[in-house]
């Protein structure tokens, strides 16, 4: 068994390359929640979301997040009633929002409902959420507090960032089987995910921190920043407003109690002494998952450090 | 003001008619409730939407019901996640359920709801529902009871019926504005919909009947019955199996107590001396709308039938 630890679309784009290389039935994806949010009344969930759309084959791969071929009819009404539009709530996807939400309401944990959406997407990997419980995350921004979601979608990831705070984590419990997970797993990857926003909140949930640095399985991190920048997403913006470099090595130095190995970009090789110092193994290899063939080859790289630290 | 007690979609068609003789801000339309329910979540309105989209210009002129040029795809998604699927929502329709299911989470009533969805879509006649407390009919059938939609959508209106009840509505009360209206108003209109499911529930919220009987305004019925068969949907069947014959006659006896005339289709003119005998005066007209000069032509006759009781 894999655990993989991740967030958005990062991470989904590993994961699907970690699918052509091992079974998907080995593998164990712990997904971050802070990014969870209340609109319209429903439950959106976008990292569990997008993990469990890109392993059931019906990701966007265009846009990255949503479902291919979906349409924005709801979306254009609910703006007619001068509701928020900001979102962009696909008509399939509001499906799983409507069915998470009335499951939810049922009474049915969020780790339940996650694994049944992800069978009836065909998904075979296990999707957990990092926790059960409620959290948000929180991005200061000079402009105020704001949710991720509407830090980096409504406003566009534009405001200045002072902190990051995940809002109810210090009351969380790992979800069911991610304690289990991690303790009896063959090794874990830390996706190339945002380590402060997406990775982070994970890492802050009691307990979970804990288990990686208690577990035998070696742990291996995916490096989301090359050359100074960050492949997806505003995790470059937000590294700098709380005082980071841009740069692999910043990340590494965020992981360095949990790694085993850290993979990074050939671009970044001249990194690889100062990461080594801290110290962590260093990996280098194509980072960049521009098409299918290159998420496989660097799920074969990672796997390959897996291997070579059981082996060590 | 004329104020007007309909259903779905054959009260809709009268409406609309309406529109284009009197001018739709002198309109107040009372709408049944009683088909409302719950799915996934969301609070469902059958009449109210139909009221609303049909008066906006908005209503599916093949189907009656839904908005013109609707798509399905939630719907397809809920079905894969093994959530009911008889009911036809549609993509855009949902909006409408997420707006008004969100805003009575937040506190608002089902008239300010209605009121604000019917403005937000460009509604000039005043929407009202028949109250704000939740009623729910029920169809007693030989395979048990069910919630009416259940049984005219779900199960095709085939199980045989026993008995309707209309759930809730002894404790609930007429909208705000609903009794003034049908005190101050120049003229009441019944619209030729399901006597019994459609416009019984509005007839059952307590004070609404009394307030039809009292007003001095002359009251109007439309047959929604025309040489024993339903012009729409299964009022002929539940006419039927409540013992009553499917005629013209059966519909002014359920009104009788209430009405200063009733407008039916010409070709039951061979009824206007039972009719006149309960006693209630007829006029008789082309009452099938098959077109909008059809519901134009009728909503002429309709008014010119409360004219000549006004000046009588």
């Amino acid at each position: 068994m894999i655990v993989a630890l991740g967030g958005g679309t990062g991470a989904a784009k590993l994961l699907l390359g970690l699918c052509h290389v091992i079974d998907p039935a080995d593998l164990t994806v712990i997904v971050n929640t802070g990014d969870d949010f209340s609109l319209h009344g429903l439950t959106i969930c976008p990292d569990l979301d997008t993990t469990a759309y890109t392993l059931a084959g019906f990701a966007d791969p265009e846009r990255g997040w949503g479902i291919d071929g979906d349409t924005f009819s709801a979306l254009s009404w609910l703006h007619r009633y001068g509701r928020e539009a900001w979102f962009h709530l696909g008509d399939r996807d509001l499906a799983t929002h409507l069915h998470r939400t009335a499951l939810l309401r049922e009474g049915q944990t969020l780790a339940e409902v996650t694994d049944r959406i992800a069978r009836s997407l065909g998904v075979r990997a296990r999707i957990l959420p990092m926790t059960n419980e409620p959290v948000s995350t929180i991005v200061l921004t000079d402009r105020g507090p704001s949710a991720l979601q509407e830090y980096l979608v409504r406003d566009g990831a534009q405001p200045a960032v002072r902190g990051v705070s995940f809002d109810g984590v210090d009351r969380s419990r790992p979800a069911p089987g991610v304690l289990e997970a991690i303790e009896s797993c063959r090794g874990v990857i830390l996706c190339p995910s945002n380590p402060i926003i997406s990775i982070g909140p994970i890492l802050s949930v009691p307990g979970i921190r804990d288990a990686l640095r208690a577990t035998e399985a070696p742990v291996v991190g995916v490096s989301p920043v090359v050359g100074g920048r960050a492949l997806k997403g505003p995790t470059d913006k937000l590294l700098a407003g709380l005082g980071y470099d841009v740069s692999a090595l910043s990340v590494a130095r965020l992981y360095q109690d949990l790694l085993d190995l850290f993979i990074i970009d050939r671009h970044d090789a001249e990194l690889v002494p100062a990461i080594e110092a801290l110290p962590v193994r260093v990996r280098t290899t194509a980072t960049v998952m521009g098409n299918l063939e290159a998420k496989i080859s660097l799920a074969k790289e990672t796997i390959a450090g897996l291997d070579s630290l059981r082996a060590s």
